[in-house]
């Protein structure tokens, strides 16, 4: 348990725009403390299941309970394992069914509190209950507060394959306590930077440029920390508001995740490779794999691998302990995760730093030779 | 494995508007054998998993199959067990594992052949596999094609109570084969011809005369019965497109069915009550209770008991085979299913024949009298 203070400075606020879905991200450190009375204003007279792992449970479950208590909301704790394997049928039964026995009804509200598996796990519980319970996101992993919080995308895991299953649910309030990210792991915390480099990466060449120059503040714990944040939600929630459904756009967001989920496969989804860092991976791969194409420059490239390598994050394939497959390999399993239509593969390449785009028809084999250089 | 004949006349099509997702019903007898055709008209390119029950599988899947093969729709099989029972998480679990072990995409299609079972369980996996795939109901018992493929409600049962975890996912497409009918129990039909005699009940009092003077032919097979079954459909569609997610009109479609699942509670869901039976008695204690009330006439009560009573339809407690609960424990059952809400009922009553109304202060002392008079 911590000691809760209030927050000292006001929350940034982002909107979410989605008509009669919209809703608000506050962002601020020591947000927890007024969990209980922005849930209240928004969502009066509920009751809630406050669902949590047992590594954030332990450290946040009680006060958060409390919190609630005081702003007059009742509520009922789950809690799950900590893990990517916890994302399956079975503990999405078991939620369900925890929520269903608190007597929670359609208004009620489910709140996650934690990273991306228990956002993603309690979100799915939250969209089939009564057809739809209202949700509230409190993440608490760098990595969920800068996008698995964001955008509705909520499921499980089956042996079939990641996320295969699921439901779009907006939650009614994303609620990120920057100050909560303390006691996230290191490690964790850097795989989460993979992703907000990612926004700069995208679209927004100045946020990677401020990037460049504020990152330790990031780490830290200073305000920039907020900034990098906000500025992170603000461009998912543009890319989310313009492409809910992900028919379009939103495959921007998949930037160096072609490469990354080739990778995570290849390693098996264990702690070789967590996911942010075959995320940064396949992001130094996307800038060089589109260099090598003549789409950018390579010393965007070198930029690129330059600052995820300068805050830890690996950048390279033999920076992954132990053996990978060769490039034919990788292919395999770049053409599982992805469909290969009429023979090309859909990429998101780049023009250099803050310049992405879709490129739908990427030759399979050039993809094959730039792997086999790169091993 | 039946013959197939096309149909010999145009089917009946009656639309249900949502706006971008707005879809036909088509009713007529032989319609399976145009399935195909009719399928690959509206979603060009797809692949089809067919979700269905032993029985009904064994009397219509490879039928249905050929069909959509000889119109370019490869599909797979997947079968489950006959009954309520079925509607649980493992058989969720195991029809979305057998549509992604399939490899079908998000643009491809899960068809219901069956009853209210299989259209609620393959709507709920076609809910939730990668978000939201295409969704083709083929309802083969008479309350699945007047009543459970329409509306876009799927959904599964836990210990917790019944339909209490699910999705609003509309499907793409109903086909009603009138014809399928004929191997329907008789049980199951009349069961089913007690949500159509229902739509008359509710608003439209030239139906329920029609019915009065017609029944015969919708029990036989003749063209009565896809007049009874568009007419139902046309009823809850209106229903439906006025209040997609149940949250005012669509109540009034639960006339009947607060005493009716209270007494199919009563008797544990078991064979000894089906659900269309549970709605009959509701249905005729809904409109004496009304006439007790001074809202109705005690006349219109009778003649909705003479007309279900005629169809071979039960009418009375005491036509439920073992003892039932007393007045006090069948008030607790409607309790549990019917939220209270400040010490009052809301139950669905009626002014009389086709003109029911949402009551939303019944004091339940009043149902609790008139219920121990009933027993
Ligand atoms: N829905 C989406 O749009 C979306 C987007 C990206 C990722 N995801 C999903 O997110 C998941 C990954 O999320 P993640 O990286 O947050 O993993 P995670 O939820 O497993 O959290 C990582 C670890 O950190 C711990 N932790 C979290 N917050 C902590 C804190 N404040 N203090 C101490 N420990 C803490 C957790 O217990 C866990 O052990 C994946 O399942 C991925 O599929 C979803
Ligand atoms: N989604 C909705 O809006 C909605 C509305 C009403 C009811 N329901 C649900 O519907 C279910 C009840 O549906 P049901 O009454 O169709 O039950 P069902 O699906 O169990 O079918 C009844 C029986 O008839 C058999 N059968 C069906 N068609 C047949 C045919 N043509 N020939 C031979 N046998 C056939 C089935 O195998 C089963 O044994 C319940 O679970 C209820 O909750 C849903
Ligand atoms: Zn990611
Ligand atoms: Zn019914």
């Amino acid at each position: 348990m911590t000691t809760l203070s209030p927050p000292l400075v006001e929350p940034i606020r982002v909107g979410v725009a989605l008509s009669d879905r919209s809703y608000d991200i506050l962002i601020g450190r020591g947000l927890i403390a007024s969990a209980g009375a922005e849930i209240a204003r928004r969502l009066p007279r509920v009751r809630a299941a406050i669902v949590s792992d047992r590594n954030v449970g332990g450290l946040y479950s009680a006060d958060l309970s409390r919190v609630l208590n005081a702003a007059g909301i009742g509520s009922v704790a789950v809690e799950v394992e900590p893990g990517e394997g916890t994302k399956n049928f079975a503990n999405l039964e078991h939620v369900v069914r925890a929520v269903l026995a608190a007597r929670l009804e359609r208004g009620d509200v489910v709140i996650a509190l934690g990273g991306g598996v228990v956002g993603d796990l309690a979100g799915f519980a939250a969209a089939i209950v009564r057809r739809g319970m209202r949700f509230v996101q409190l993440p608490t992993s760098l990595l969920a507060q800068v996008d698995s919080s964001v955008g509705g995308k909520t499921g499980i895991n089956t042996p079939e394959g990641k996320n295969l299953v699921g439901a779009f649910h907006q939650p009614s309030l994303v609620i990120a306590d920057t100050g909560v990210l303390d006691t996230l792991p290191p490690r964790e915390l850097r795989a989460g930077y993979a992703e907000v480099a990612k926004y700069g990466l995208i679209d927004d060449p100045g946020f990677f440029a401020w990037l460049e120059a504020n990152w330790r503040g990031v780490f830290s714990g200073g305000p920039e920390r907020e900034h990098a944040v906000a500025t992170s939600c603000r461009a998912k929630a543009r890319v989310v508001a313009a492409d809910e459904h992900e028919t379009g756009e939103r495959a921007l967001l998949n930037l160096g995740h072609t490469f990354g989920h080739a990778l995570e496969a290849a390693t098996g989804y264990s702690q070789r490779l967590v996911h942010g860092e075959g995320v940064a991976i396949g992001m130094v791969l996307a800038h060089r794999f589109s260099a090598r194409m003549n789409l950018a420059s390579p010393d965007d490239a070198a930029r690129v691998t330059a600052h995820l390598a300068g805050v830890g994050l690996p950048t390279e394939l033999a920076d992954i302990e132990g053996t990978l497959p060769d490039a034919d390999g990788l292919m395999a399993l770049i053409a599982q995760d992805k469909k290969v239509s009429r023979g090309t593969l859909t990429f998101i390449l780049t023009h250099g730093v803050g310049k992405a785009f879709i490129a739908k028809d990427v030759p399979p084999a050039a993809v094959r030779d730039f792997l086999a250089d790169s091993l």
